[in-house]
Parts: structure tokens; sequence; C-alpha cells
């Protein structure tokens, strides 16, 4: 997506260790109007999949994955990270790696609201190692739905998660491919 | 707002110690659609104030904050909780108590997204005892920015928020405002 690739050469900041910062248009500052344009785009690569419900990781996640919601008419359901007193009944979950804390977390969903009739795409900000993904799909398998693929505003291909999850079959659509990000240079997969 | 009234009634639950779960369509499961619909009347009671940014806090604010964003076309900036290795530079922070979690929390934003020309509406989806709000409130001070008001989904009435935030001056626009919810039995305020 063109767009996307524009607004990280103009926004996005490097820093020491593969990390790209973008909290002016998409993790901390929202770009609103940039993102819903996001979302309709991502609906548009979607639209003939039968998806009923986004999922996706609270949360940077959580802002893309409404708008598609809103887009695509689907209700939108983001895993929470920890298990708070808020949530109640029984819960799906999956330990997840952050690369980026270099943490593990645990991420739980409510099972009453994913249903073996869900088609569903997941989404989120960023694709680097994949884990975040992986741990979404470990709760779609627990919970017996579809997934029609996932949908991720920036991956960054030199590290293993696009790979990884596109050899195990999963559609992946990146709205950018960073390839590389040596010398503080962001080079895009054409 | 009689829609979010509606959907308090038929799929809020109630349990004891004053908790209202609406984790089917405000902060777990997002009903993108509802939800699209109470972000429009918020852009409606504010769109003659001058809206230059929404701030609201992670993660349930999140979500009808960048809808607010989408339909006003102005950028929406989520405070931190906890200070992660992902904020860079100066932040502005302030302690916040959750009185759900009966914890502490500091909430951080950085300073490069909150200009003294802003006019900051706040957005949150709960409203108890008006403590994020007066987080929220408290680093829109510290940034010199100014603040048109706050826009909560839910307003419960019976706990004093909302009346110290009203007192205070600040105008107060709740979606819906519960009185009381004795015997699992919700009223509204009229």
């Amino acid at each position: 997506m063109k767009l996307m690739e524009e607004k990280i050469l103009s926004e996005g900041k490097v820093y020491p260790g593969g990390v790209l910062k973008v909290g002016s248009f998409l993790n901390h500052n929202l770009d609103c109007g940039f993102l819903l344009e996001v979302a309709k785009e991502i609906a548009s690569l979607y639209k003939d999949s039968g998806i009923t419900k986004v999922l996706t990781v609270e949360s940077s996640g959580i802002a893309i994955a409404v708008l598609v919601g809103a887009v695509m008419n689907v209700p939108a359901l983001f895993a929470k990270k920890h298990k708070t007193t808020n949530l109640s009944g029984e819960v799906y979950s999956s330990v997840v790696h952050s690369y980026t804390h270099n943490t593990d977390y645990t991420i739980v969903a409510e099972k009453q609201f994913l249903n073996k009739e869900d088609t569903v795409l997941l989404v989120d900000d960023f694709l680097a190692e994949g884990n975040a993904v992986l741990g979404l799909l470990d709760i779609c398998k627990q919970a017996g739905v579809s997934v029609a693929g996932a949908a991720i505003a920036i991956e960054k291909s030199f590290q293993s998660g696009g790979k990884k999850l596109r050899e195990a079959g999963l559609r992946v659509e990146s709205m950018a491919q960073i390839e590389s990000m040596d010398s503080n240079i962001i080079k895009f997969r054409p």
C-alpha cells in the first residue's frame, strides 16, 4: 500500500536494534483519517472471505481492528493481556513472547465471543517474529473457528514472522513490508 | 442517547459491587457498527467546539476515540499505562487510581503530540469516580492545551466522578447515565 510506505518514510523513525517508531500515526498518536484508509484497503482485500469477526491483541491493534470492523460491519474482538478481574466466565488463552519487550505475557479472550461458525480476520499493527499472530491463531484453534488470514499494518520482512506464517499456509496481507533498515535507511520489499 | 440505553439493557450484566459488564459491545468484543453510531453522536455534540485532538487512555477508550477521530477527522492520542520502552523523548504523566482494580497506575503521553494550540476532547468508556478523566485533565494542564469537554460512553451517576467534574466547570456528555443498579435493575437518569 503506497500510502503506508509514504507515511513510514515521512514520519517513521529508526532506532538501533531494528526498532521502528511510528507513534505519530499508528500506536500512540493515531492518525484516524489515515488509519481509516488503511482499514478500507484491508476490508477490500478480504471482501470475498466471508469475514464475521476481526480479532486483535490489545492495545496497539485495537485502533485498526475497530476501523476494519466498522468498514466491514462486523464486530472486533481484542484479546486482553493478563487476566483482569473484569473478565468473567471461561476464556481461551495463549502465552506470547514479546520480541520488543523481551517478556512473556498471556492473552485471553472470552469463549462466548468466538463461535465455531465464525470466520476470523487477524489484525495487528506490526509483524516481526509473528508471536502475537501465533497466539491469536492458537486461540482460534481452541475455539474451532476458521481463519481467513491476517492483515498487518507494517511487516518487518527481515524478521521471520511473515515467512513462518505464510509457509504454514496462512494468508498474510501487509500494508508495507520493510526489507531492511540498515544505516537508518528504510527499504521496502517491492 | 437512546441507542446506548437500549444496548445496556439488552446486553449489560450487573454484578455485585456496582460492576456493570458490557464486554459484548464496549470493552472486549467491540460492536463496531454500534460504536460508530456512538462516535457520530459525540462528534455531533462537539461539532462547534473546534476540536483538534481526541485524548483517551488505553486500552478500553481507544475504540471509541479512534472512531470519534475518524468521524471528526482529527487525530486521537491515547495515554499509555506504565512507561514502556517504546516511548521515546519526554512525556507528560499522571498517577491514576483505578476504582475497578483498586490499584494506582501511571498514564503517560509524549509531549510532542500535544501542542498549546490544541483543543482537546477527552473520551472514555466509563465514568465512575472520574479518576481517569482527572488524570487526562492533569496531562492537558501540563501541556497547556484547551479542553473542550469530555465524552463518555457510560456514566455511573451514583458514583461521584460526573458531579465532581461538572462542578469543576468541565462539560461532560455521557451517552447513558446510570442512576442506580440496585437489585440488578438498571435505572437511567432521565
